[in-house]
């Protein structure tokens, strides 16, 4: 854990509320301003000292990685992971380098190989996107399970790239990438929140509904 | 800092002048490719070492790092920083692994929460696109200053990621970025030079005419 | 080199064939995973331990480092690496940041300054749009070679971000992106399989047929 100064008054206020079960309690300010999704408001006077999460070099709140247990929170949802999809063309499903892993984009392919195609908001509706993007954490999960043989290692869920087939009128890209942002925190819980884009593409490989990258944080 | 060998004979001839101020004098070759933008023709014999920057386990030359104090450039520009706006849905702002913080994706938006719309070239101008690009630095200046503290702990701006909201027929994405390019060149200077890549999207979310991500190192 | 337990019983078996000439024995599993695209199948028994790829911090294996030399390659399939062009706004071709290098986005730009143009699948067909990503990697390899000096130093390439100039319905950015991928492992071998995205976009500047990013593992 790292000490930050934080320099001037911060309110937050957010009224939007979501479906997702979080801890009642945070033992730092910035996890509390992490969860303003749950309609908290945090205010910070100027010069508190707060902690800050650190990645690998810090140490998590042990009640919280006890609660997310990965392995367990997937069995707990029901899920079974696929075996990862290997590529055809001349790259592979991830690249480890030092405490990073970069995952290779992934689609929503279902486990009898077909995928979800179609640009959502045209040919399919946001319900359908999240799905897509639900189904696409799961694969993206599957290559982090081969390559760690436990997903406890992962230490943070570091940065996604939602990419949405997207007619030039459609705006509603979160909406999609929710299904995918929403799994990895309900399997890592607060390891899982991460840094994010969710934008529109012309057009993604065979038609599929997303492509999403993810990059993460791993312990030997 | 690090050797490297170069084994080419390098010219670099670059008409391109910049409105911004560069020193007029580089204490090392990298910094005057680096510089190439200011009109500057740089020859460099083939097996001459030269000091390529190396980050954070470098040292910064002195001066440059006095001149570019970026919390009192933001007070010479004129700008004050906004309180950051927090996602609504399960991902956060930044996170940081080791000595990396990866932004999320922000937008043009404005201290009244609105924001600059549009598709750039279409519904808006390339200079409203430009200012659009500006106001997404200042938004990401924001989020870096509340997980940091102090604007100064950034010992290199690493990556940016410029996406343009576009019409299949714009090709001036370059043109537009630059605002959010200059703007970090003008508070962090030399560390503030990125490596970039500015493309045309389908659509961004809320119809956004830019979405900008960013990767900086930063100290302890 | 690091060990890691696969947990689950694996089964791989790809039928696609490439015409690389890739090294017949594997010194570990997920070597083997990685070849799979040259028509093995894999079965690795659940709790057997295999060696994972650690990056700069693990070793290589000897003969297969040999066997890729980069600079040799680069003379045996007649390649010259041009000399860089230099970005005209405010960013460099490249950052390094600890053993990492974040290289800008580059396009197919020729030695004459003009560039291959157009929508793949529409303007240009896909054997152009190949063409056109594998001088896109003679450019990035270009820029490595121009901060490096020697391409020996690079020991993996990480990820690509593959960006396709695409007509809404073009759904075949792999096939383009491949220009890139294989040339990067003809040039790389093991070193060079990378994570890899390959994507739609709306538009690119200049109306350049790819854009393309890569992050790049360095020893010193």
């Amino acid at each position: 854990m790292k000490r930050l100064l934080l320099s001037n008054l911060i309110l937050i206020s957010i009224a939007t509320a979501t479906t997702l079960k979080v801890p009642s309690q945070y033992s730092t300010i910035q996890a509390a301003i992490d969860e303003s999704s749950n309609g908290d408001t945090v205010l910070v006077a100027a010069g508190t000292y707060v902690e800050s999460y650190q990645g690998a070099s810090g140490q998590q709140d042990k009640r919280s990685e006890d609660e997310y247990d990965p392995e367990l929170r997937l069995k707990e949802l029901g899920i079974t992971l696929p075996i990862p999809s290997t590529p055809v063309a001349n790259y592979v499903n991830g690249v480890r380098t030092g405490n990073l892993i970069f995952l290779a984009g992934k689609g929503p392919k279902r486990a009898d190989g077909s995928s979800i195609v179609g640009k959502v908001g045209v040919d399919i509706t946001i319900e359908k996107g999240y799905e897509a993007a639900q189904l696409t954490a799961i694969n993206q999960l599957a290559v982090l399970k081969a390559m760690l043989g436990d997903l406890n290692r992962v230490t943070r869920v570091v940065k996604v790239l939602g990419m949405v087939n997207s007619d030039p009128s459609f705006t509603d890209q979160p909406k999609v990438i929710n299904g995918f942002s929403d799994l990895i925190v309900e399997v890592f819980g607060e390891r899982g929140r991460h840094a994010r884009a969710a934008v529109g593409m012309a057009s993604l490989p065979g038609g599929i509904a997303v492509e999403i990258e993810m990059i993460v944080e791993v312990r030997n």
